[in-house]
């Protein structure tokens, strides 16, 4: 039986997930691709003697360009540089790519994609949004008779999981991210998850896939959860309902409303209950309705898992360009925030309860005012509005009379 | 740019949705094909005069098989004959097939798939299961990297929606399925929905692909949900639990445990959550973890969406049969209903409690006692016990003293 060749950008995490899951399912993955598939190399600048790999590892990418054996390229470095050279060069050479990583398929996915198509072979990424579970390619493969309304989820495993520990055990975000970070489910620099850049960036990528074009990560609000506290957390609890980081992205006319942001969802919310580091991910289409897909977010084997899966694929399809939904000589707008309505959860630090309400009442109208038992604020949510008009009579609160400061906004999904 | 033409057999509810689709979405679908699609001719043997479609009615499948403008069959009949012939007459003369039919594919589909294979041609069937849902394609083209280990899920839309009703409204299956039928959500001869035949068919299609080999949906474990009563919706709800018809498939050393049963589950447990007509599958891998897909289990278009989603497939695919982990050679045995291990929910008439208990406390043991409110009768929940050990013990319980007969036993899903 033929035998094909992969090499490996970066023996991390995912990367030896990778090696491992070739190693230990090479039965069933010889099965399913046809082929025998082999890892022949692995670049990794780190000294890795005396692992059962050390004769695969080079610190020279050329090695992997150069080996005619080797016929498909796994990224899993990370960041856009090297790792768009690489896989540029790579795709130029006539090898497939595939890759986790989300920021160099946010920034240069289509780039990539059109090399892969120019060069006959593919650029794949079924791992870099939602670890484990297939939406890549069922928005690609499956879904493909629907014109998709909207793509909302949990995306982002690490925030899920520090969200979910505020929840259950009543903790600070600061005290659950140093946990999270000794466990492994954070990074040491965490600020790409818990500002939201990472969510950001998979929105993105799911975008470009369902509506057909390429969105800029650039352009939707994203907000992190870096400034959620548990007494907002209390809050929603006394609203029958939790905090999570929901990224959303819905077509109109003209472009996509898109945006990260925390958001406070009821407890009959099917996200609601997606904990750790879980995520999900709801397609609406104009014929199918409403599907969902659930599964690990991250982690070692799961994560590997998805790109083993898209080098079987490419094995599969060796020699073909196989199509996807994004359009890469296409632009998709994302729409001014003003497109969008949200109602608000407002805190608001007072030292006069009369006077402040009178406030609340002048500047947001009708309200409904949440007690968690916290002295010294108010809490209350807001009727509709656009994102610029709550952001301006936010500021107009907080000037008035009985009016501390607003202590936090937070958007409630409904 | 290059036409292809689409022949459906059986112009009913999923049929018609095909073709509206084929209408309402020919711009997306020529886009993601590559091609345009067009509907040539439909073979129905009611009258449609005066439908839009009338010209391409025909009663006539020859018409079909002889023309050579069309290169996919849909087939959306339902039964197997002459859903068979038609179909393996249309593989032979070099036209791929799509079906929504789960009969079909349950009883015949290795033998379909193997024609297609050899005419180079494909045989698909994303609609058999899970309605809207993509769960076929995911496990032939992304679960690949895993060993699959467990599949579980609601798989008959018909059914849940009747136990939600019945749990929502506290009305009897008999009233709900009435109501159902009225609104078309249950058929006329319900018996394939409510007796569990069709999620017992889907479980062993999921089966074929998941664990590679055909599993026999004869030798399936299959108990429908005609003897669910609403004073069982009320214990469970005791238990702080809701029924669900459940159908799982498990590999083991030698092959599957395979059953669908009504199921008393955890309020907690996600599939506790999926309501009306939506299905939900679970699938475990061993690298993978748990991934979940959720969606319309049935209704008019979402099933159409997953056949023309298979047109699409297909139509970018002409001319090469498409792998499936389904191995048409290998035969995956159901093993003894021994090899499994339940837990049962079981309700008992009484004339004598103490008699009646000391009985129970006789043969099963230490049990959990249930209270429901409702007189001579006694509710209890076993210890685990093989299939045919609750079996011999709830015979030998009816013949105790005390008790009059075992009213139901419904299996606990933990």
């Amino acid at each position: 039986m033929e035998s094909l060749g992969v090499g490996i950008l970066g023996f991390g995490t995912v990367g030896s997930g990778v090696y491992e899951i070739f190693k230990s399912n090479s039965q069933i993955i010889e099965k399913r691709a046809g082929k025998r598939i082999e890892v022949k190399k692995i670049l990794d600048v780190r000294d890795f003697s005396g692992h059962e790999a050390e004769s695969l590892i080079t610190n020279n990418f050329d090695d992997i360009l150069n080996d005619p054996s080797i016929n498909v390229v796994a990224e899993m470095m990370g960041g856009v540089e090297p790792a768009f050279s690489y896989a540029k060069k790579a795709l130029e050479a006539g090898k497939s790519v595939v890759t986790s990583n989300k920021a160099l398929v946010a920034d240069r996915g289509a780039e990539l994609i059109k090399t892969a198509k120019d060069n006959n072979v593919n650029f794949m990424f079924e791992a870099s949004c939602g670890g484990t579970i297939p939406i890549i390619r069922p928005l690609n493969t499956s879904l493909t008779a629907d014109n998709i309304i909207k793509i909302e989820g949990i995306l982002n495993g690490t925030t899920n999981y520090i969200l979910t520990k505020m929840t259950a055990e009543g903790r600070s975000f600061a005290e659950v991210l140093k946990d999270a970070q000794k466990l492994g489910y954070a990074e040491a620099d965490p600020t790409a998850d818990v500002e939201g850049y990472d969510a950001c960036r998979k929105i993105a990528i799911l975008s470009s896939i369902a509506f057909g074009g390429t969105v800029d990560y650039n352009d939707i609000l994203t907000e992190g959860i870096t400034k959620i506290t548990h007494e907002d957390i209390e809050y929603a609890f006394e609203m029958g309902c939790v905090i999570k980081l929901i990224a959303s992205s819905e077509f109109k006319e003209g472009g996509v409303c898109a945006k990260v942001t925390p958001c406070v969802i009821s407890r009959n919310h099917p996200l609601s209950s997606v904990n750790n580091a879980f995520n999900a991910i709801f397609v609406k289409g104009d014929m199918s309705g409403e599907t969902m897909y659930y599964g690990s977010g991250a982690g070692k084997l799961p994560t590997a898992a998805a790109v083993v899966g898209d080098i079987i694929d490419e094995v599969r399809n060796m020699g073909s360009f196989i199509p996807t939904s994004w359009d890469i000589d296409k632009k998709i707008s994302v729409l001014s925030r003003d497109m969008a309505s949200i109602r608000g959860f407002v805190r608001v630090l007072i030292n006069n309860k009369v006077e402040a309400e009178k406030s609340i009442d002048h500047i947001f109208g009708k309200v409904a005012f949440i007690d968690a038992g916290f002295e010294n604020e108010i809490g209350f949510v807001s009727g509709v509005e656009t994102e610029s008009t709550m952001s301006d009579k936010l500021s107009s609160l907080g000037q008035c009379s009985g009016v501390e400061k607003i202590i936090n906004m937070i958007r409630m999904e409904e």
